[in-house]
């Protein structure tokens, strides 16, 4: 806890500072080890590289984090293959890339039956919705590694660039920022969430959550949802610009990485009502609005950069497939930064 | 412990069993999955699918397992990274693919600069020398999640397919076996070697290890070997008709994924005597040698198929390249089976 009370992110102990550093020296030796196969890599939502004459793939790997932490409070353990899989696929969207294959690394101290199936099953669901095949993975069993009942779980994939123009991200000032909402708080934020909901509250998986009709579990292990299918029309139509998965840093972290030096992102914070999950952890951790915006997507899980003139049909398209989604900012003249109008200085 | 004191690999905490049994659950969600994209993939050692007009991919995913507890004990964090790509390289191989790409997932509890550089320095090492591009990766800090000091890694490989033939797996009765002299442990049998010769023996990373002129740390945590530079002439020049990449159930365990169902593979012990490391972990075990040939890959890391008239070429070419091998045993009409000459019946 800091001086005065309020959670922040790096009193739940994550230093977002420090990993940022050690992201700079691990770059230079992923530079080391380039090839020419490589066409962008680090820092992107995805690497690209060429797989032979006139294909060109994308991968990504990721994790669930410590959602997963929840996963084993609530014995529940289908949906975390879902967040899994869609975190991945949504990385490689944003770099214009359909999913091809995915791949799993389920790593658990005693192999429970029941468990692992579920965790499976979470995974080729997702991967059945997102027309991605479950290619294959790795089942390990390591005793004394993990606590009775834990695993961690990590995820490859591997798409076909689709839509060049995306990864291309020709944006300009004036272009118009989508939000498409999210399903709940996706796979970020949740050290914080639970050294709040769990410890310093002590809220129980089975608890309402207040402010919502549903339980904690239910609310914190709603899954990350994957935008491919919703944004598979726009990409093909070539309306889509550019693409910004909402993840850790929330969209301040993430819009600017699509940012060119010259222009800024202009998020107008009055367009949306954040759910009342992220409400209630707003009021309860005490949490700056610019911290809150900073750790959690707060009802937004991607952004797509549109021209003025293609918002109106990109909206109705992602309506009609079942996304909410609304014009949530613009691209202005700056300096490659992402500004929140409405997020105040009241922290 | 078992009840005559001798040292199984279920004593030691993994249940192979139990995991063949879900693996064959996993394997109807792996086909639940499956597009028109996919080649081959589940039971393969890498997964092969289309990735465009005319290229094949092959992919694969992985881990490091338990050998990273010794790492932790010798503090010494710059190898493993090798022991995880060149696993990685070796699986994807034996489909007949040189690798590409490859991205890494490292998870700590709280990153430690130092230990993620070196973690990441042998992952480039290792891509360096094999001639693949670390495209990125996923670096999850998850406090609460991982002991001090503790980390999880994982790799994924996605490799072109060069050498069909090699995938295609063309073998004959009369076809010799190639053993290709491993580097040590490679990453299979931990959980076994770490009861034995720290909770069991009592000996620490810097005691020698009795019969070597080595650390006992120095021994375990020699890096997995790749073969990828090796074997690259052999399979160019098409000599090559299969590969077994000897990991979890040694040769037995391996060598049989390459067998259609009526030759057997007879493999002669009296070829080859194994390295002092796994003759010390035999007779302080008490294991008998059938268990340590499905625990250990004693000493053979690689084993290639050739027909009759290569394999004095293969040997000299592989000899040539620095790799010992050696003629370990030839196919003959069988059922499938991999049949140990000399294991005995001690056990």
């Amino acid at each position: 806890m800091s001086v005065d009370g309020r959670l922040t992110y790096r009193d739940a102990g994550v230093d977002l500072e420090a990993a940022a550093q050690v992201k700079e020296e691990i770059r230079a030796l992923v530079e080391s080890t380039r090839t020419e196969t490589v066409r962008a890599g680090f820092g992107s939502f995805g690497g690209r590289f060429d797989a032979g004459a006139d294909t060109q793939l994308v991968a990504s790997a990721d994790g669930v984090g410590t959602k997963l932490k929840v996963a084993f409070l609530a014995g529940r353990h289908d949906t975390v293959g879902q967040d899994l899989v869609n975190h991945c696929v949504n990385d490689i969207l944003t770099e214009g890339a359909e999913p091809l294959v995915f791949m799993d690394y389920f790593a658990c101290g005693r192999l429970d039956r029941g468990v692992t199936l579920d965790v499976v099953r979470g995974v080729a669901l997702a991967c059945r919705e997102n027309g991605c095949a479950l290619l294959g993975g790795e089942t390990a069993e390591m005793p004394d590694f993990y606590s009775e009942g834990e695993y961690d779980l990590a995820g490859f994939v591997v798409g076909r660039l689709e839509w060049p123009e995306v990864a291309g991200r020709d944006v300009r000032a004036g272009d118009a920022l989508i939000g498409l909402a999210s399903s709940g708080l996706h796979t970020n934020g949740y050290s914080f969430v639970r050294k709040l909901v769990f410890d310093r509250l002590g809220l129980d998986v089975e608890d309402e959550l207040p402010g919502t009709d549903a339980t904690v579990g239910d609310v914190l292990l709603r899954p990350h949802r994957s935008y491919v299918n919703v944004l598979r029309g726009p990409c093909h139509e070539g309306r889509v610009r550019a693409l910004a998965h909402v993840t850790g840093g929330g969209i301040p972290g993430n819009v600017d990485r699509v940012l060119p030096p010259d222009l800024d992102a202009v998020v107008d914070l009055a367009t949306w009502t954040p759910p009342p999950e992220f409400r209630f952890l707003q009021e309860q951790s005490g949490a700056t609005k610019s911290e809150m915006y900073r750790t959690f997507n707060m009802g937004i899980g991607m952004v797509a950069v549109v021209r003025p003139e293609d918002e109106e049909s990109t909206l109705s398209g992602l309506r009609e497939h079942g996304c909410a989604a609304w014009r949530c900012g613009r691209l202005e003249s700056g300096s490659g930064v992402v500004r929140l109008l409405g997020v105040g200085d009241e922290g």
